[in-house]
């Protein structure tokens, strides 16, 4: 046989149906054209389906393999760009089952028993999105590698550390770096903690309510790597917790890239000139002839907003809805499908981008003396020898007033100078007054002290190994 | 004919370059998949400004005419779909001088003077988004019309009127629908304000500070009917309140729409039963064969969420930006477009829509009786006898817990009943006891009673022919 | 000595300033009114803090004595009302410290040793949050057992099930209430999730670059019960993400609240009336006085835009900024105290909400008969006889047409006629067309038979009692 | 006097509660303690309303005396502190209700006549909102006044012109200040344009239907200096716009604001060191005794999250409601009244750090000198001695690079090396080459060139005076 229902769907939905769909609504409510890159997922899911329904004896083993090859001929068509896909038939699932039906005959319609498409959806978007994590989370550790790499070169590079964009303190290029590496690796961790809640089976669910048919769920979700079976029948339809909690996790992402972003921008401005990035990740003017423009960073910082913007759109897609499925659900994919290429793309690009930053360890070093960055040092070295620290202070900002009338540094002052702010300054204050000397001082657990640099690097390249 | 500099771009982005942009790079950078929309506004951009230049003696009257050629032949191939967009070209622009150059030489080549791509992308952009303004103005016109022509014939439909989705008091559902006329024509109010500042011309602005060229930029301003000129030359290449007030404006639109769309889905479901959609603008469900579902309101409500995620991007996408352009801003368009297109699919379908609503009014009216929708009515004909508003509530409350004890309407009491709540009930009560006499009673400015309803259809009527 | 520094800052920040804050900046970038609430978080940090200088030998004993002493009395002070909060001690740390030196002379001053402003705010709020979070898991276990209660005992009262608002299939009440409980329970989780990335010690990151003190951050940590210590210390002080991810997580926490709101808005309404809440938790109207509205979950809808108000904030705040602490940071402390409070009270208030939940089961089951819920059981009926679910669902649509021309429902059609739609179809068909029937079939892992039900009632008992 | 019957709503609400509001869920609802700031509005909006009911003779003459008199006494309580709030009466309408009847009896339970707090909430937030505007655009104007005053004294001042923060042209200092006054400028176009849809009248909307007193709503709202009438009831108790439209715009002030802060942390950094803030705009650190850190920009340019965040909470709040007042619409609140008050003092603020900057023109001079700034003026140049700019474009980065070689200016080749590149080159490019040649070259309405920016100078004084 093969008189096919899902043909008829431009006429009318079904028999209840008095008249077609507008084309006008057609278009506005079909997902096809974006909701095709699920068609892999959409295929594991329908052969694992099948796989259980002929275990459970509710397919014939003939069904089962008819199903097989037709999705394995749908699969060829597909990656062979061969695959029409039709307006009319709405989304991924029907363009597919539709086939199916064409090439196989019943054994296709027998395919969506005991599930819906609102079960099946779910579970398409769960397991697409699982994979990209994946995908992610490997970008991630190449980034936070690269960052490790250039980290480990610039230990000993002295860079001027800023509180409020005001020289602060001295520290290592690589420390600063690590910052980075930092995040990063939290944003790992949480993405594995989101991948835990994605990776639930909500098949079986049916339309709301579950399916009078004896699936057996667990050993389809078995099938598919999945770590465990969706509870509820209302929630397993209706729930976009996961699209949230991703989205919400890619925005921390893309807020850790604006940050190293900004401050790529800054340093490679002439005013800081700390950096230059490699040409191939720059771009010209049209007008201007001496230009040589960040844009990877700049481009990467405004896409922060792109994804933060998504985040938000699917928290007002949820606000408010009542269970179970809703149709604004379909509008769950777009902002995620956007999200999840953005990231990949940044993470890609940036992890090759690490590589193209050349480092001007003298520009750095200028910067650091501009500031007084070794004034706390001299706090501190009071302070050991007696005074209560927020008196050793007042005492150092004193010195440092005298030092900018000057217009010299902490360090070009004088002993005898010194010693009339306080009388217990001697010799051995110059060494706590240089750069390098505050910086190996901060020879403390997560200090900048290149020693503790030098140990973050081990500590990170062994995680990342793992 | 010369030697095209644009061309070189693979190799390297001008002699300052060692090496041509990554390809990875050259992806996340360009622009032209998504800008090529603006075409129309690049070349009237174009032509407006080799006009001037002409006219300035900046350009002589042989290249003006072959950019004039140049421009007509490249129009028909984009629209003929012939023209051939070059990713190495990274965006519109370039794109599109780069043909020109081809085609008619050296002319090609001096377009550009006096200008950079900072202020012709601003200008782009400003000259599409006006015309789109234009065209959803139009769009929202169209809506209200059809709201007022459902209000008018509606107008003495009794619904109950609910705060808190309770039932309040009668209402009219031509008032009712009405209200949605007020939102639009307030967002209508809105985008007309915003035109205001999106129609200015940032041309001349050239790369960030003006150019050493003696442009008109007011007959500029005037040749593309714009408003005005922008006023400094950093802003102009800079500013993006436009995007934003844009996209503020669009997502009130679409809470308006969200709102719409709840109430149209409550109405039509089974509980309430106060409407039908037209089938064409529903679907059934591939599991539940009797269903008839509001797909097209529930889609709008949820890409609601769309467009305000898009505003919330465009906002942190400018965040913090310093002057002058940056490459974040390239970030504005995709946003910006997506806004507009759901906007007018949005409206278009809900103009549609409109007339294909179903009312009930039997449903409707019992309804409003089964929630003392008149208990009002009955304080204020207290408060008309002389008893103060606070206290005649209080007796009507205790009516009103009498009705619910016995299971009838306050109009279902006798009237020696509803005397022992208070003496200076009279025989009269029944008729502010009733839904109609209720409606008909509310005949003030903006009140609810038919008459003012028709006085507001034709106040709308006269405002949308103007 | 004791000449108090911090006393002076009314006339200048210190030796290097020339003058005063201006009154305005005072008041502007002041955090003691709302800070004030970190101060037992800031005080246990101190102790720790001050146990671990002395156990390596950089504070005396007697001065630990001293500080646990003054710490002690201002505990004590603050307790009772009686500390005088100063706005010139700009936020909670310098107020404590000065008090404290103000009490105990010098010791006061060397508590400060080897720690910075930056590094103690981040710890006080992460312990603040992290008893915070606890707070929330026993709120959050609360609610979900309330609602645990109401569905074990509705396990068989019957709903209809609706997707797009419509009736699709009839589903436990009890079931329905257990989809928020699933909501709840991964909330739960994300929280736990959320608390590992709050519960880390930044304290020992000084200002930005770590301290040349030997201090031993382990053991501070351990003191305070925090899992672990901050790798890097320009990361520790300037990170916010922990403060982003808990906000996303009370974002979801709240649209499950909005959710679950919106549904019992609907159900207390007139045309619904499928539960009715108690009067404790209802307010009335100024002017309407049959009204009682469902305030609770009306404002706990409206509150959620307030948490996902504070998400976008955070974000905002932090976007593009470049290392390491910036003042911008002070902002996120406001926000996140009232996500903390508006979750706390919501939970609290919805776990008492439960308990006052009427439900009225007639009304339930009256509205399942209106939209032929049990169609999808028809079509199941028949792929079980045979037919190709696609095909069953059109033969079911005929005949759903059939009995809505005729008024009636699909089991109220006789056996004759249910045969003209399908001869095979026989005298158990009835069966499958009740509710309960239909309910009862649902009896697959995570349906919404009421056996499937009272299963999953004793899962959650098990769990939350964990 | 009468017996009161608000003073029992600690008991029920009406006869029609069995039991009194549970203390948490009063808590929950109350509004009190944050819409008591609406009193003075809520006053006027009562006064005219009396005063419209006497004028209609609903309202007794004594009736109304009384009533203003009433008014009097509470409008002095309130201002004198006296006032005793009670969290039992909820909110602000209710508090100086029961307070009027109190003091006046039976005539203060008649004010409430032909209104509800829904159409009465709705007038006060308007009322107070339009003053706040009205304020805010004094503000705005202050600060741009200030900054006017700024850019005049520095017209002459060059500052390098950044786009992507890499050099691009030489800028007038001023010119640059004078880009913040076009955006502000924009802000109160836009605030005006707001003003105009806050200004309507709700009151005569009554709860939602209108009432059936033959109020005159155009008398109340001449009253009370309104433009107008809302026309729809419905509309009128349940429209929120003007509180998401004010949000919206008052983010686009932060914006600007957010960026102007950037520059001024980017400019006051030691590696710009191109402005210098009061003392009294800044702080220090607690550990780092040399500090001096940009307090207020930092902050300000945090407070955009809090705004930002508002707007976003405001528009879920919205999003999805049904007609017509629903209790959600009391979060409308506390965003608003906090979005009005980070804007009033960060412009008050920001009015007074304009004067307090310190300009170092000689930084700002040779940072311009680093980055190649007058290479645009070669290309310009050589146009118009006949090359494409094209050509031109392509020949100046050729220049460029060997300067980078050499290590020097363009302005540092030689005459024969620079006709090394082109043959065109003569004598008189030194002038072009120069800083101040180039600034002054861009002499066009809109760019940078002193006059211009006098020229601008002088249209904003006379636009502020107007």
């Amino acid at each position: 046989m093969s008189d096919n229902q899902l043909d008829k769907k431009s006429q009318a939905w079904s028999a209840l149906f008095s008249e077609p769909m507008s084309e006008l609504v057609k278009r506005y409510t079909a997902s096809v054209f974006f909701d095709q890159r699920l068609w892999r997922a959409d295929i594991s899911g329908s052969l694992a389906h099948a796989e259980m329904l002929a275990a459970q004896g509710i397919l014939s083993a003939e069904d089962l393999t008819s199903i097989e090859k037709g999705m394995t001929q749908i699969t060829e068509d597909i990656e062979a760009g061969r695959f029409e896909w039709k307006l009319d038939l709405e989304d991924v699932h029907l363009n597919i089952e539709a086939r199916l039906t064409q090439l196989v005959g019943d054994a296709g319609k027998r395919l969506h028993t005991g599930r819906s498409r609102n079960d099946q959806v779910a579970t398409d978007v769960r397991l697409w999105l699982r994979d990209e994590i994946d995908a992610i989370q490997g970008l991630l550790q190449a980034l936070q590698l690269a960052l490790v790499d250039v980290a480990e070169k610039n230990a000993e590079v002295i860079l001027p550390g800023f509180t409020h964009l005001q020289v602060a303190q001295p520290v290592s290029f690589g420390h600063h770096l690590l910052a980075y590496v930092e995040m990063f690796s939290r944003d790992a961790e949480r993405l594995a903690d989101v991948r835990k809640r994605v990776n639930r089976l909500p098949l079986g669910a049916a339309a709301l309510a579950g399916t009078s048919y004896p699936l057996d769920r667990e050993r389809v979700a078995l099938t598919l790597a999945m770590d465990g079976v969706c509870q509820n029948s209302l929630d397993a339809v209706s729930d976009r917790d996961f699209a949230i909690e991703f989205t919400a996790a890619a925005s921390l992402v893309m807020i850790h890239i604006s940050r190293l972003s900004e401050e790529l921008i800054l340093w490679m401005s002439q005013s800081f000139g700390f950096i230059d990035l490699a040409d191939r990740f720059c771009t010209g003017s049209s007008i201007m002839p001496q230009k040589k423009n960040p844009d990877v960073p700049e481009l990467a910082r405004g896409k922060t907003g792109r994804v933060v913007g998504h985040l938000m759109g699917l928290i007002t897609l949820m606000k408010g809805q009542p269970l179970a499925y809703n149709k604004d659900n379909q509008e769950d994919k777009e902002p995620l499908f956007d999200t999840v290429d953005t990231l990949k793309d940044t993470l890609r690009i940036f992890a090759e981008l690490a590589g193209g930053i050349t480092v001007k360890p003298e520009a750095m070093e200028r910067a650091a003396l501009k500031g007084y960055a070794t004034a706390t040092d001299l706090a501190d070295y009071l302070t050991k020898k007696g005074l209560p620290f927020r008196d050793a202070h007042e005492v150092v900002a004193h010195a440092v007033k005298t030092a900018i009338g000057k217009g010299v540094d902490l360090s070009q002052l004088s002993l005898p100078e010194l010693q009339a702010f306080n009388p217990a300054i001697e010799a051995d204050v110059f060494e706590v007054l240089s750069l390098r000397g505050s910086l190996n001082a901060r020879n403390i657990l997560g200090g900048t002290a290149p020693a503790q640099v030098r140990a973050q690097v081990a500590r990170h390249r062994a995680r990342l190994a793992g």
